[in-house]
């Protein structure tokens, strides 16, 4: 498919002058057509509207050639950006893309899980350390508030694969709206000398005279924005580039003190001096909605915007006439659902990530008519994951210290200020959501008083895929992001005593645990029927709300042999911690080591998910031991979909069985005649039923 | 703007052959991108890979000018689909863009509010009646599962406006991945004879060799599909099209009897006969995704497709081994937020559909930092309506017939289900959805045996907009939306009495309403706190539960003033219907004729929404009247995000306040001093507070 290239680029050559006079007939009618698009908002000042900037043919490189993209990226919330700058991406292009990602440590852990679990075909990342970089730049004073950061894409050329011949560089807060291609394609019409290409700053910052003693750095005219910049990387090696632009920054750094716009100024400053080096690009590449933004006199005349950005700290809260219209564009992604994004580009080879091929295979083996093909295929599922969808301040390393680990969907989300005010420890969440779900989550946080100053609890978004809730997955992301040393494994709908964090934290202690020994503190469950109720302060509380029958102890009616173990006249009495059995059925709320064995995902939708996970405890001989003075309530909430489904189907029901009875082969594999007690549980059950 | 296509056409045909040449060097790699991909999936077995068809070089119409597209749409089935068309439509386009819709009544109804509501700026909709064009093809015997509406493609030359010279007709299930100008520019490719463009069929079906026996309409070659066709009108009619395919119709059938593939056989056979009319499209303008496709040749050389068009009967559920590289591209429209396509085209006039420039306005004149802004803001919102959703059919009439109406979420779609069983008549209910929910919500009722055979439910799609739920606005769409003479204006978290339906039809006749006189008949509201508890089958069993503590009347400990006027010791005793008062905060669910007032849709969020609507019934001098035997149940459920917010935000409960001091100065303008008591009633009830 490649070599196709050449014949192309010999026909250019020939081609270009015959071109040229084409073009003009062709295009007259052309700032409608956004290809050739002005290059400068004013007339042309300094000769960029140059033939090779408004020609519009473009030589498309051949179909399946790798286009690269550099990005710098610091954070949560960057690494929240990126992931809609990704999607826009993503969504038009159709070349192999390979993402070049500049991180720090928080980043990288965030979007390595990301782009590993979105398994997205065509499309390969690479990550650069970050914290490596900052000796080259933090010499310079800036007052940007992208910090060190923006600075990197000054280094680039040094740091990227010296096999990388060109690349584009965005910063996070672009929103594409048509194919990269055409951008990297404008790398064809640079002259021998240039060496970056930029679109004009669109606002009059540089011309320094947007208020008294505004004092910018030095720029051609207008200056350029380095929110999108090709950099022809060999070419910049060659020229020096390096040196160039330290000479001149540390020049300039003697009158000016600091960079107000980060590696902008220090580009602008550089191009001043060399003009030669810079290609102009059309402006609808780089949209600029800053404050005070002359972009209109872009957009109103051209057809197309290829590229937006956003770069006022205001962001999206930008004003701007115009700016509905922009948001619009930008929440299409935002909301956007990525798995969809799981495209392949048909006839290009070697696009697909790792696993992505045999988790095919597997998922086209399945029997669309077989009765649990929803839950087989749900099983197969593999969720994108965005770890630490917010800021997170991870805990101080303490010996006693636990997590809460839970996890929810939308329905929930009413759940977590109660919770918040109940434990006020560290806490790991997974929720199941869609994209746009996501955002209204971040909304919801961010406009809660009580969520909001919680940066000890770390959310991990797991996206929608397939119609069966998958339990079992959420709980593994959330307990595999606990950092603490003990976990405890409750549910949304619970609400811990108020003394729960501080008394686990005191019986850890006392108890003399340690993380290598297999304990599960139970923490007994009990349940009110009454949205409003008074929670108790105290242990004596609750057994004075237990005897008045406005509490109850856990699914009491319904589901008693989910919690007898725990054995609740004792507990009444109990002073001190009491050892208990398993017995069938029994599915506590325990505090555990986090190392502890992770939840079975093939429960997938209601049902016997904790059960199993506690059957596995007891078969790696963790001892059962229930705190008295530890308790949690239930809430009362309306079913959810997967029980009302559960309730009325019995293909459901007959489904969770088969589970059960597979999850069963499995465990007398691994533990042999040991696993005997469950199968035997299993079928005693199964016979009162 | 739009004058400068002059020269540019002048410079076209000069520039004819030059360009030729410079496509072939240029474009020699061509069949990689798209534009010029081969028309035909053989050899070329006549002719039609002809230059003008290959040459990549679009002269794309000028910015602002007017694009065509003609759909025949029937049913409530092809509704959905077109406005997933549409949306993809939408996405890509750049220029203004008219929709012909030929429609029967259904989709007339469903789509005009659709479009209405929609307000898509640069989108102009007409209506074009089906019934009328019946006639004209109603004497042709069709097989096909599109039956009539597929022929009517045929009469679109004599029915479409005598103004219109070229058109794009599109069948309802194609999605667009790409902008619809650079179809239209296909035109200019035609030759001077040529009146129809269309992409080749892409399965052997015409070629007669699919089963023994076969015996297909001749067809040129493949044949070619009709689900995208780019007709040139005024052509047409000089070339006396009507004649022509009626004379090659009737001759065929003599023979053949009837049509298999509609209107597509028609075409193919008249292709046959005058193989100089058709101008052949590239294949991925019309990629076919019928079983025993053979679109594969096309797609897996292009780089880019155009139009997918699921013509399996079995839609996305087609077997294919990429169909779920076209299913996301498809779904992505279809879960697509529509209101996002409300974008204005910059730079062209005259856009803005009715009502949108004021609407503009109005919301650009509230203040951001107006405490109640979000309130204001959600208030002028006007949000998408697709009136039933879902196949209907309408009641028949009858003088005492009551449709139940409500409005619900997401969240509460578990409660449709009892509904369905304890209410047998007619529904109304409006849901307030994403369009993603929109799908899981049509996925969730096909696959309900309960629901899905219950056609006298109408379900109303409200689509998302804003953070505050607009409950007035979504009672009195589905109010509006009622059939019967009168409406149970009911919550979608309450069950009625089994028997409720067929007592409140005898009790409208046996006291001799009619639906002239004024009257709204109180359903009295209990409620139970369990999520199981056995239904009351009868009064006595009710007042049984409501002494033994299990049921209480509604809202008795949090807020008895809802509910006190209707007086349930009185009722516990009735035998006969009884009139009751009006008193402050009043909120019955009541039985009232269609034509009753509608809901103040200035309560957005929680609070005082039907407080206000019996005040303003009360204001128009209805008579409440218990009815003894009638009761209904609230089932308890989670609080929604909008209780919890009320109740923790005081700007919330503020800016109600503030709602409701602007009602009741809206009642005295409209009633005068009668209305004086409600203004009292808030007063004294505020100095309570």
């Amino acid at each position: 498919m490649l070599p196709r290239g050449r014949p192309r680029a010999m026909g250019a050559a020939v081609l270009l002058l015959l071109l040229l006079v084409v073009g003009f007939f062709l295009f007259g009618r052309d700032p409608e057509y956004g290809l050739g698009t002005t290059a400068t908002l004013d007339e042309d000042p300094y000769g960029s509207r140059n033939l090779s900037a408004s020609s519009p043919q473009l030589l498309l490189p051949p179909k399946c050639e790798m286009l690269h993209v550099a990005i710098v990226c610091a954070g949560y919330n960057s690494s929240r950006e990126i992931i809609t700058l990704t999607k826009s991406l993503l969504f038009y292009r159709k070349n192999p893309l390979h993402l070049h990602l500049i991180t720090d440590a928080i980043a990288r852990n965030i979007l390595e899980t990301l782009f590993r679990t979105w398994m997205v075909p065509a499309l390969v990342v690479s990550f650069y350390d970050a914290e490596e970089l900052k000796p080259l730049v933090s010499w310079i004073p800036n007052k940007h508030y992208s910090g060190l950061y923006g600075l990197m894409k000054l280094v680039l050329p040094s740091i990227l694969p010296p096999s990388l011949a060109q690349v584009i560089v965005l910063d996070t807060d672009v929103t594409f709206s048509s194919d990269i291609v055409e951008l990297w394609a404008l790398f064809g019409r640079f002259s021998d000398k240039q060496v970056v290409g930029l679109v004009e700053n669109q606002s009059d910052w540089y011309l320094g005279n947007l208020w008294k003693n505004h004092r910018p750095w030095p720029a051609l005219g207008r200056g350029f924005n380095t929110g999108v910049i090709l950099l022809w990387l060999d070419r910049l090696q060659q020229t020096g580039w390096e040196q160039m632009w330290k000479v001149t920054a540390k020049r300039e750094l003697l009158t000016l003190m600091a960079t107000s716009l980060a590696d902008q100024d220090i580009f602008n400053a550089v191009i001043k001096e060399h003009p030669h080096l810079v290609h102009p690009l059309p402006c609808v590449w780089n949209v600029q909605l800053s404050d005070h933004t002359l972009a209109e006199r872009c957009y109103l005349e051209a057809a197309d915007l290829k590229v937006i950005h956003w770069n006022s700290p205001k962001k999206l809260r930008v004003k701007n006439k115009h700016a509905e219209f922009f948001r619009n564009l930008h929440l299409t992604f935002l909301g956007y659902d990525g798995k969809l994004l799981r495209r392949e580009l048909f006839g290009c080879p070697n696009q697909f990530p790792p696993g992505a091929e045999q988790l095919q295979q597997a998922l086209a083996q399945l029997d669309e008519e077989e009765p649990c093909f929803e839950f087989r295929q749900q099983q197969l599922t593999v969720h994108r994951v965005h770890i630490t969808f917010l800021p997170h301040q991870p805990p101080p390393p303490r010996p006693h210290d636990v997590t809460l680990v839970a996890q929810l969907s939308m329905d929930r989300l009413q759940m977590l200020e109660a919770l918040c005010r109940h434990w006020p420890g560290p806490m790991s969440l997974a929720l199941y959501l869609t994209d746009e779900e996501a955002q209204q989550f971040l909304h919801f946080v961010e406009t809660s008083p009580v969520l909001s100053v919680r940066k000890d609890v770390a959310y991990h978004v797991v996206y929608q895929d397939g119609p069966l809730y998958p339990v079992n997955q959420l709980r593994n992301v959330a307990l595999a992001q606990a950092l603490t040393p003990y976990v405890f494994l409750s549910d949304i709908d619970f609400l811990p005593a108020y003394s729960l964090y501080d008394y686990l934290r005191a019986s850890i202690e006392q108890l003399e645990l340690d993380s290598r020994r297999k304990t599960a503190l139970v923490v007994p469950a009990f349940e009110t029927l009454h949205y409003r109720f008074s929670f108790p302060n105290s242990k004596a509380e609750l057994l004075t709300l237990l005897d008045a029958g406005s509490l109850h102890t856990f699914r009491y009616h319904e589901w008693p042999q989910g919690h007898s173990s725990t054995d609740y006249s004792r507990w009444r009495e109990a002073q001190a911690p009491y050892r208990v059995q398993w017995s069938a059925d029994y599915e506590p709320y325990v505090v555990v080591p986090r190392d502890c064995p992770r939840y079975d995902p093939r429960f997938v939708g209601f049902g016997w998910n904790k059960v199993a996970h506690i059957i596995e405890l007891d078969a790696q001989e963790y001892e059962f031991l229930v705190l008295p003075e530890a308790f949690s309530i239930h809430l009362p909430h309306t079913p959810s979909l997967d029980i009302s489904r559960f309730r009325s189907s019995p293909t459901y029901r007959n489904c969770l069985q088969a589970l059960k009875e597979e999850f069963h082969q499995d465990l007398s594999r691994r533990y042999g005649s040991a696993a005997l007690k469950y199968l035997t549980a299993l079928q005693q059950a199964r016979s009162r039923a």
